[in-house]
C-alpha cells in the first residue's frame, strides 16, 4: 500500500474523517476498505501500451515503485474514492476514465500478518478494490511521489521493476496485466 | 442487510472482534466492509435453477426476505468470512461452492442516507463484496430465520418478493440474475 | 440483432470476408461470433447517465430499438470488431472508450431457435460478447437507423422502450444496466 | 489449442455437426468459437489447491500439456460445451461444477497468424471464453492424453510447465491463476 498522506493534516479536516489516533486504532479492529487503481494509457483500440507506476522514496531512503492507492471514506461511493486518489497522485488534469462498472477485477487483501495472502501491510487489515483506470489527460506526480513512470505492460513485470514493489503490488499490477490480456 | 446477530453475546468473543459499543462507534466513522451471498441451486450445466431468500419477522412485526449477508471480521479473508455466514444462515451441511476468484459480479454501497446509491442501511455505511454461491447440500435456516425459502429466478424477481426485500436487496438479487443470466 | 449491413456491397471486398451466399450457408453450420455494445454517457466519476439506442424501421414498417452489434470478421481481433460496428454506427467521431480488458460483461447466445435462451435471432445462432462503452465524442446515427436517442437508465428500461427492441436486447441492456449499478 | 478430435468418425455424425471437409473450410473464413476449461480443485473455502493438465504426445513426438479445450457446435449452449469437453477429456464423473454465470474470465483469441495477439493456432481463428472450472469427483484423462497431472498453481506456473503448453495456452493458464488469486 502507499505510505502517503490520506487525510489533511490542518484543523480543517471533514466531517467523517477520522484523526490519526481514531484511524491508528480502528486499524487495529476492523478491515480498513481500499481502493486500488493501475494507471494505463491505451490506443484507440482499448489495448494497454503503457502503465504508470509512481517513484517513492520510502522513509529508510529505499526507492519504491506504488500503484496508486487509498482508502474508502465514511460516507464516499468508490468510485468518488477512486478519482480522489487518481487527482491526489496524478493531478487534477489526469482525466482518469474510472470503470462505469463497481465490479473490481479482483480484490487484493492486505495483511498484517505476512503469509496469510500474498498481499501484506504491517500497519493493518486492508481490502482493496482494484481497478484499470485509462488516463487520457497529463499525469503529474504529486506530494511525495519524485516521478510517474510510463512503461510498456513488459518493462512493469520485468523482475528488476517487480522487486522495487512492495506488500503485494508487483503482483497485482501482474494480475491487472493478465485481466486486459497483456501478462507476458 | 440481515439484522442478525453478527457476533458471539458471551464473554468468549474472540480476539479481533468488536464490543458492540466499539462496533456501534466504527459505523460511524468508517465504510464497514461486508459481503453478500445469493445462494442458488443449479443444475448439471450450471444453470441457476432456484434461489433461495430467508424469511425473517422484523423488530416491527413486519415479514422480510433476505439474502445471506454479514461483516468481515479482522483478520478474516472474504471467502472465509462467505462461509461463515452461509453456514450461519443455511446450516453446517449447505456445502456452499464458494467462488474460486474474490471477483464479486457488483459491490454494493449500502449507504446511511437513502438515495446516494440504491442501497440502503440505517445503522451504517456498510461496501458490500456481491457472490452467487450455488449449494449443494442441505439447507436449514438458522437462528432468526424462520424459513428458508427456493423459487425460481422469476419467482424471485417478482414485484411481490422484490416488496418484501429491504435496502436495495431486491435490486442486488435482481443484479444476481442478470449476472448469470436470468433476469426475467 | 441488428439488420445493418454487415459487409460492403461492391466487389472490393476484403480478403476474409465472406460473400453473403457464404455467409447465410456458414450460419446453418456454425455459431457466429458477434459484439454487442451498449454506448454510454458517463459523469467524471464513471456513473452512467444516459444509454445510446439506435432507433430503426424494420423490413415490416415496425419502429424498432436496437444496440450497436455485428459479427467479427475472420482475422479480426474482438477490441477492433467492437471499435468497427461502433463508428459504423455511431459515426467516426464518437470516441468510444473501447475496453482494456477482454472480459465481456455477459455473453449473448442468440438461438435461431426461440426459447432454448432468452435471446433469439431467427437467422442463425449467434454468440456475442456484450460491452458497456462509454462514448465521449459526437454521436450522429449513421446508414438505415434514423436516430440515435439517449435516455437515461430508468428511461431505457421502462416497458415501453423494451418493447421496443427484438431478439432480447431489452434484457441485455437491462443485464447491462445491472452491471453498471443502474438497474432501476 | 487441443489437437483431440472434435467429433465421431462415423456416419453417425448428429445434424449440425460438420463435415471434416465443412470446418476445414470454415476454418479459413470464420473466426471458430471455442471454449477453455481450466479444471481446478479448491478446498473448503473455494481456494484453489491444484490446477489439472492434460499431457498428451503430439503427432511429431512431443510431449505436450494442455487445458480443456474444444469447439461449441451449432445449436449448442456455451455451458453445454463446457460440460460435454470437460466429460470428454476428464471422464464422466469429474463433477465439473460449471460457472453459474456465462461471464469468462477472459477471451483468448486464437489467431492463425503468429503475433497478432499472445495467442496462436495455425489450423483456425479460434476465438474461446475461458472459464475456471472446479471438479469434485474422480478425474481420469480420456482418448488421446496419456495423463492428467494435478499441480500446485506454482507448479503449473513453473516455466518448465509453461514450456510444455502451445498456443498461448500458458499465459492463459497464469492468467487464470491471477484471476483466482493464486499467481506466483
Amino acid at each position: 500500500m502507499t505510505a502517503s498522506a490520506e487525510f489533511p493534516r490542518g484543523p480543517e479536516r471533514p466531517a467523517g474523517w477520522l484523526s490519526p489516533d481514531e484511524i491508528t486504532h480502528a486499524r487495529t479492529q476492523l478491515p480498513i476498505l481500499y481502493v486500488d487503481a493501475i494507471p494505463v494509457r491505451v490506443d484507440d483500440s482499448g489495448d494497454v501500451v503503457q502503465v504508470g507506476l509512481l517513484l517513492r522514496v520510502t522513509q529508510e531512503g529505499v526507492m519504491s515503485r506504488a500503484l496508486v492507492s487509498g482508502r474508502v471514506m465514511y460516507h464516499e461511493r468508490v468510485r468518488d474514492a477512486l478519482l480522489r486518489h487518481i487527482e491526489k497522485d496524478l493531478g487534477p488534469v489526469a482525466l482518469p476514465q474510472i470503470p462505469a462498472s463497481p465490479q473490481p477485477f479482483t480484490v487484493a487483501e492486505y495483511f498484517p500478518t505476512p503469509g496469510v495472502t500474498p498481499y501484506h501491510d504491517p500497519r493493518q487489515h486492508a481490502v482493496s478494490l482494484a481497478y484499470v483506470v485509462p488516463v487520457l489527460g497529463d499525469c503529474r506526480p504529486q506530494q511525495d511521489a519524485i516521478d510517474l513512470a510510463w512503461m510498456t505492460p513488459e518493462e512493469a513485470c520485468a523482475q528488476q521493476i517487480q522487486f522495487e514493489m512492495n506488500g503485494g503490488q508487483g503482483l497485482l499490477l501482474r494480475q491487472a496485466m493478465g485481466h486486459v490480456g497483456r501478462l507476458p
